[in-house]
């Protein structure tokens, strides 16, 4: 089990990045996550923030943050200029405004030679993505996105078991991911998590697909390894007045030849934050559920099924690795969104290892080539699309 | 609480059915499990057989049941005709061969004036199916279809809510029928259940979709009475050699608008008999697996989910109807599978309210087209198809 | 799987045994189930009953099954003196009385010669056991005693995991049996089965211990092996004016040096028939609910746990034996219920091997001797008592 | 959902509390987590530490943290009083030793009348405990205990359903707490935690009486607020050799007239730490299990048992003040013992209304009195005993 700060084993000489964040003022939420995220492996110090570009709102949620009112910006440029000189400026910023300022406002800081760690998705078009990536390749800092659920200790397990062989080659992928937070017209209600998601400008034109089908779409690639050679989609938008979609049924076929689907939706009833992943090859299966992060299921063909358990005897070392308190003592999805700030942290500081499990341009690019494609399957009645996933 | 043979308040003249059975014999499946489902409420006394068209076989097999040798058939024609004068003869008869004997065995009986219940799919091809249909108009008997998953008692439930409006207009369906005994080349060792189910010759074209697919769809359209206006099919044949879908993703468009997907596999390593069915409409959320078949979870829009059980608080009268033992004493299979044969015991002896619940020739039908359907699109690389569902 | 009848390799001439019913008339529950439980693997024909001592009630509900009115009686006296002496007169007879009656109906059949299944506990009173054991051992035909959830398959497995060692050293046994049907004043309101069950007169003097903690006692018995040295109940009445016990709390101490408990209540709201049997050893454990009975949980020391499936790969001998229809296709309470009358047909027809797993003389002693220590020791505030587990 | 640093509605000015810690140096487990716990919510600064009183360890140790070195004791009466003299010296201290250090270390803090977080139980010994009661009261320091367990949303949810009386009158509490890491003699191999957490001098003389079942206790007090007026205990020894207790079955007679039990055991092969809680009472239950943390089953009489989800529709305000992210987003254990630690810093900074759900010398003092009337009954072959459960 981890002690805090690293593994036991990992220890290294103390130090905490100077971190700066745009968006996640007051009545945000993934402002709040991100913050928790990076406090939680004590690698980080929030110093610096243009938290909103209201200035009176930007003053004031800072101060909720103990910041230093000199280093409470309204203007996500002059931040990025001014902390790029500073002495002790910030190194590393986190993106969490809505989805259509993520590449300016990252421009802006990989410009200036600032890490990037950036919700996802990356961009709300491929055109913006295109030029972040330019961007991106220009800059000597790192860029981050930070796709959460490719963290849990057991979707790192999960990763393991299959690059191991332990599901031979694979044939099915069955991913979900089912809300019903937007079952209702609650955008007409002036819910501002609601408004900016379904405004087809803020959010990119992806509805549920760029919310939540981005991650269920990274994660299949995360833990499979496998590529989507095409894709056909179906989009709904169910609730009366919507531009958007509220509800996906995504196919996908693997270059390797196996079979794949997605279910991305924001009106399923009953959901709460339901991402799944069932992974079906010829010598065995993995099911694993976001709502009960801590186990996984591995049916090996002809045997029993077992229950692996984060910090059980089943898990291996990359779930170790990732693991903070014993079996039993449920982690959950902050612990998930701090490894990857953890993780983040240690590439920051050139750790030489982390590189691999760690988002960054490639799967925002792919991400956002994903709803692209989805979105112009979803207009030619599904179509199948073959989706342009490298960045240029 | 049911007493044996009936509901209390449903009491009527004792009286047992004559039934024969074709089909069925020592090694075979299904025959076993009509036979139980016929005796377990005490409506059927099974007098005589065609359980098997070799000679010994069909003796030795008759014996093993306590059958009169002198109606141990090797033949079915012969089986309907003496029957069919005989004063105690049958008045029904069980199919339970391959596929693509269906029609064949079910027309005979039918012209005999003999009731038949025939397992699914009705028959192995649309034009078989479109014969029987011809046949099954002409005769007295009536033409009954086991499609034993519409009668669980939670199933029934799950009918009459969506009926009375608790989910509100519908907007996904989600259904599920994953297995994985072919998830290796059972075929090819001799297993016989394989052999026949792996053959199109005898299975009539379907792999996975003729055999547990149409299972789903049938269940799709009895709990919610939606009706399928077109639909889009991606077959898999995963194991080598195979010449059968033995996995289908299956795109439903209903004609009310909502939409729907199906999986059938009986290569999803770790899944039994995975038959799930999950419906969500604007105001509330279903959801039923066939494995644990005593409980329906009902979500509510905006309130806490609830465990409705079988026998419980919850569950209503059409549940209630199909009840045999209290809440938590668990039935199971062979009780849903005994309610049908209940079913068409009411309806052989003319009881008035049976009807709307038993599958004929309608569902019978409807499930070889869908399956055809299938196919075609499966040939086109899933492009969307509208099925012929109703019976010329 | 099984075919109808015996599993395959097992199969012997057909004969199907003559019985007849004490009890079980219109209004009773347990009747009913035995009726099924006969039914349903084809073992039995039911031809006479006594099945009320009112003389219409019993000749209306003889007619509901379809009874020859000469072999309807109201007096179960009068029914074993003249079936005994009948040529074709039932060979064995199912008593599903309250309790007080089991004891002198149960002797006046074993009198007679003819086989007695009986209905659990025993008897009402462990001198009316006493009486019972004596006139058992006078008569040469069999008793047995209706301890159905020994029948269920994954408790077949369990036993056979335990006695082969699979747990080591036995240390701690957890059951459960908690039910809320009772949990208001239900006797009050004229409900027939809640009147005589919470009738010390007609139950014996146990309330939920006789009812259903005599069931979990079986069960640990059954499974583990483990002898009972001395036991601690604490009884609770909890519902105004009711004179048994609604709730108890009972310890046990094994002579093998292993400590159990038994929670046995009839007022646990929400609990529907939670039967559950929980066994940890020094190597590892076992984890059973007969709401979900299909599945076993197995936990090696230091291994992931794995979900061991009725009809699955982890299933041994003793489960197969008991089981029907494939994997993932439920069976339930009156399928363990059936296959306690085939074993009891078996051990009527003289197979060999039937007589280890199935309740007789034994059994229903020891389960009337528990009913009295635990009241015994309730009166005594819970201080510990020896029970005297075998007959006289 | 909650922002970072408090929910919306109780924003304060932004203050960080000064904190030190005593024990939790490298290899300690529990140290670590007090200081994410301390961290998450960003109410607390880790300022100085007496982590071990080995003097490179502790050096080691606090650099590890990124402490001033000034400020890195191996003597804790030497930290408290040098900490007490500094201007920006700590205000509060984690005290995280094994437990027979509690007491000598909380009494000198709090008579620099620094404010102390103590690990539970509160002491080892119930004469620790009325020294340190005293020193308490003579103290202007508050004394925290983290009974992290009662923190949890759902946990709050439970109690707050119970006060408002939605179970009516209770009648009966099933606690459990099995673990299974003390299975095998692992403290013979000199793991550092197995060793001192069974041996009786530096335990208190309870093994997982102290370590667990006083973790279940504290939690039925605080959800039920039923009083135990007499217990009884049956303490094991289940592995050679052991001299502390490693398995419990404790029955609790309240005041109130419910029964209750508590299973406290380390032996329970398979078991991670499966804390969980079931009441019943005349109008309803509750269940709820540590291991998924998130949802509370609510089983009204006669009513469909509902699922009460935290940040769901079902949930209150009780549970809405220590929710971080909305519901179906995992919040654990480091999120539970993070919501006591921000209501230790509410306490500490003055906050009205935070005293009622922190657990304090109350419930710490008679957790300890639990333990010693569970060894005493334990002793005299679990006889009846009166615990004394208020400080003096």
């Amino acid at each position: 089990m981890s002690d805090i700060g690293g593994m036991s084993g990992e220890r290294k000489p103390f130090r905490r990045i100077r971190l700066g964040m745009v968006g996640g003022g007051r009545e945000a939420f993934i402002g709040g996550v991100h913050r928790i995220a990076a406090r939680l492996d004590d690698r980080f110090t929030l110093m610096a923030g243009a938290l909103s570009s209201d200035r009176v709102r930007a003053r004031e949620s800072g101060a909720d943050l103990g910041l230093d009112p000199k280093r409470c910006y309204d203007d996500y440029r002059k931040m990025a200029q001014r902390e790029a000189r500073l002495a002790e400026g910030i190194e590393a910023v986190a993106v969490v405004t809505p989805n259509h300022l993520h590449a300016p406002v990252a421009k802006e800081f990989l410009r200036s030679g600032i890490h990037v760690i950036c919700d996802k998705p990356l961009t709300g078009t491929l055109r913006e993505a295109r030029g972040l990536a330019a961007a991106a390749r220009k800059s000597s800092a790192r860029l981050i996105v930070t796709y959460n659920y490719s963290a849990y200790p057991m979707i790192r397990q999960a990763r393991a078991m299959i690059r191991d062989g332990a599901l031979g080659a694979l044939r099915i992928v069955r991913a979900e991911y089912a809300q019903d937070w937007l079952a209702a017209p609650l955008e007409r209600e002036g819910q501002k998590q609601a408004s900016w998601r379904t405004d087809p400008a803020r959010s990119g034109g992806g509805g549920a697909i760029g919310d939540i089908g981005t991650h269920a779409f990274q994660l299949i690639g995360f833990v499979t390894g496998l590529r989507v050679a095409r894709l056909s989609a179906d989009l709904d938008s169910f609730v009366p007045g919507r531009t958007v979609d509220d509800n996906a049924h995504i196919r996908l076929d693997f270059a390797e030849g196996a079979r794949g689907t997605i279910w991305a939706s924001q009106v399923a009833v009953g959901c709460e934050n339901g991402l799944s992943l069932r992974i079906f090859g010829e010598k065995g299966a993995l099911s694993w559920s976001q709502e009960e992060p801590n186990r996984l299921v591995h049916a090996p063909l002809g045997e029993a099924p077992r229950l692996v358990t984060r910090g059980g005897a089943g898990a291996g070392a990359e779930a170790a690795a990732v693991t903070r308190v014993p079996a039993g003592h449920p982690e959950g999805y902050l612990e998930a969104f701090a490894t990857l700030y953890r993780e983040a942290a240690d590439a920051i500081l050139g750790a030489p290892t982390s590189g691999e499990t760690l988002p960054g341009l490639a799967d925002g690019y792919a991400g956002v080539a994903f709803v692209d494609a989805c979105l112009r399957s979803g207009r030619a009645d599904g179509r199948w699309v073959v989706p342009a996933l490298d960045p240029p």
